[in-house]
C-alpha cells in the first residue's frame, strides 16, 4: 500500500526547513496540520521519523523515507519532462555520495553544467560510499568499486592521480638522508581519516615495507594540503590540488617517480537510470576533461 | 576495575592500522596474540569493539573505549613530561571536534604551532560538535555554544565573519532588480548540509522575512566557494576564504552592509585541562590573529 504522497512531502519539508513552522510556511498549511501528517506517517511506518530538536533532524527511518520521497519526486519530475518536454522542476534534489577529493577538484565544474538540477552531496570515502547506495540513502555514488552493486549500473570515470608531498623544511628535517623506511616510520604523516590507506599504500609501493607512522587525521582535502605546506606532516594529495604549491616551491614531491593512481567509478540505481542520465553524461564529460584515462580502466563497466 | 592497559593499546593499534596484521606488526606481537587480547577485552566490556572488515573499524563501544585509551595515554604523556621535563611522546593523538570553516581558514596555522602534538580532527557543525564532547568521543570542541557543558571549561575565541556571495553572472540572472524576498525565494541557494542555517539567518537579517529557497547541499567549505564562483547558487562563506575572489571580481557580495558574525568557543574536558593547556594557548593565539574580537564576547567564559 503506497504511502500518502502529501505526507511524504510534509516529511521532506520538515527536514528541508528544519522545523514544523518552516514546513507549514513552505506548504501553506498550519503547524498543527504538519504535526498531524507527520504523526500519521510515523504511526503508519511504525517508527519515529523526526527528532524534535532545533533544527529538526531525521531518525535513520526518517532518512530512509526522505530518500524514498526524493526518488519518487525525481521519477515524477522526469515523467513530467517526458510528457510535456519541459525541464524537471528545480525542486528535485539529487542526493549523491561523492569523495572529498573529487569535490575539491573536478566535480563542481561537472555539476555546474546542469543548472536545472539541485544536488545534495554527501561526502564519503570512495571505499565506503557504496554502502549508502546499497541502503538507498543516495541515488548514485562516486566509488573505487568497479563491480556493480545489486540493482546498480556502473561506468569507469578515470584515474585520480595522487602525489606524496611535504614542505621543503619538513623534507630537510625528516628526510635529509632520503625517503627510507627508517625515516618514514617516525616522520609525522597526514591521514584524511582512519579509512584513508593511501599513505600506507604509497609507503609500500615506494619502499616495499609496511609501516604505521605517527599521524595526524585531518578530514579536509584542502586542509590536508595546507597542513602539509605548514610542515605538520607529509601526505598524499590529488595532483590537481598541488600545481600552485609545486610551482611556487611551497611543497615538494617526496619522489618524482612514484605517483599513485586511484580509479573512480560512477554507480547509480538502475531503477533511476533514465532519470539520472543527464548526471551520468555530465560526470563522464567532467571526468574526461580532468581525470587520467588509461586503457585498462575501460575493461570494467561500460567503455569510456 | 581498570582495564588492562596493554589490551587498550591493542585496540588502539588495530583501529590505527586498520588490521590485526598491522597491529601485530606495530606492537611486535603475533596476530593470534592480538586477536586473543581483543577478544578478552570484548568479553570484559561485554560488547563487540571492532568490525572485522577491511579496514577494521570501531563499533560505537569500540570508539568510546579507544577515546578512553587516548585520554589515558594523554594523561600519562603529560605525567612523563612533568616528571622528566621532556616533551610528550609524539604518539599521543588528540581528538578534537572542529567546524569545517575553521579548518578551512585559521585552524591549521594554530595547530601547526605545536609540532610535538598529533591531532585527530573530526569535522562537525559548530552547533552539534558539543554532543561528541558530551559523549567523551573528543577531548575538546570548537563550538558556537557559550555555556560550558557538564565537566567542561570554555573560552570565547572570537567571531568568524560570513558574507553572502554569488558570481556576477548569477547576480545578473537572479537579482537584476535587487536582493528582494521574491527573488531570494526562487534563486538557487547553497547550503553546507541540512544543519546549516546561516543562509536562512542571513535572509531574515537582510530582508526581515523567512524563506525556504531551492538549495544545493555541498558539505565542503572550499567546494562551497567554488560552486558559488561557478554560478550554482549564492551562499554564506567565511570572509577569509573570499578575499581572492572578491579582489578578482569572480565573486560579488550580495549586500556590502550585511555581514553575519558567528561566535566561536573552545570547550574542553576539565579533567584534561592541564594536559590540553598548550592546545588552548595555541587556539587562543591563532584566534587572536584571525578572528574578529568584539567586546561583548569576553563576557562569556574566560576573558580573551
Amino acid at each position: 500500500m503506497p504511502l500518502p504522497p502529501d505526507h511524504l512531502v510534509t516529511l521532506s519539508a520538515i527536514l528541508q526547513t528544519g522545523s514544523f513552522e518552516g514546513a507549514a510556511q513552505a506548504l501553506g498549511l498550519t503547524q498543527s496540520a504538519i504535526s498531524q501528517r507527520l504523526k500519521s506517517l510515523e504511526t503508519r511506518v511504525g517508527a519515529q521519523l523526526v527528532h524534535r530538536t532545533t533544527p529538526c533532524t531525521a531518525t535513520p527511518a526518517g532518512q530512509r523515507l526522505a530518500a524514498h520521497a526524493d526518488q519518487i519526486a525525481l521519477l515524477e519530475a522526469r515523467l513530467r519532462e517526458d510528457l510535456t518536454g519541459l525541464a524537471p522542476a528545480p525542486q528535485t534534489r539529487l542526493r549523491l555520495a561523492v569523495n572529498a577529493d573529487s569535490l575539491a577538484t573536478w566535480l563542481p565544474q561537472a555539476l555546474a553544467s546542469l543548472p536545472d538540477h539541485l544536488f545534495d552531496l554527501v561526502i564519503d570515502d570512495q571505499d565506503v560510499s557504496h554502502d549508502r547506495l546499497l541502503r538507498g540513502e543516495v541515488l548514485g555514488a562516486l566509488t573505487t568499486r568497479a563491480s556493480p552493486l545489486p540493482g546498480c549500473d556502473v561506468i569507469a570515470l578515470g584515474l585520480l592521480r595522487y602525489q606524496a608531498v611535504a614542505s621543503p623544511d619538513f623534507i630537510a628535517r625528516h628526510f635529509a638522508d632520503g625517503i627510507t623506511p627508517g625515516r618514514l616510520g617516525v616522520a609525522p604523516m597526514l591521514q584524511f581519516n582512519s579509512h584513508d590507506q593511501l599513505q600506507h599504500r604509497w609507503i609500500t609501493q615506494a619502499t616495499g615495507v609496511t609501516l604505521s607512522p605517527p599521524c595526524h587525521r585531518l578530514p579536509s582535502s584542502e586542509g590536508f594540503v595546507t597542513a602539509a605546506r605548514l610542515g605538520m606532516g607529509w601526505g598524499m594529495a590529488p595532483e590537481a590540488l598541488l600545481s600552485d604549491d609545486l610551482a611556487r616551491g611551497t611543497l615538494h614531491l617526496l619522489r618524482a617517480d612514484c605517483p599513485l593512481d586511484t580509479p573512480l567509478y560512477w554507480q547509480w540505481s538502475r531503477l533511476l537510470g533514465t532519470a539520472l542520465a543527464p548526471v551520468t553524461r555530465a560526470l563522464r564529460r567532467g571526468a574526461r576533461l580532468s581525470l587520467r584515462m588509461p586503457q585498462d580502466l575501460t575493461k570494467s563497466g561500460e567503455t569510456l
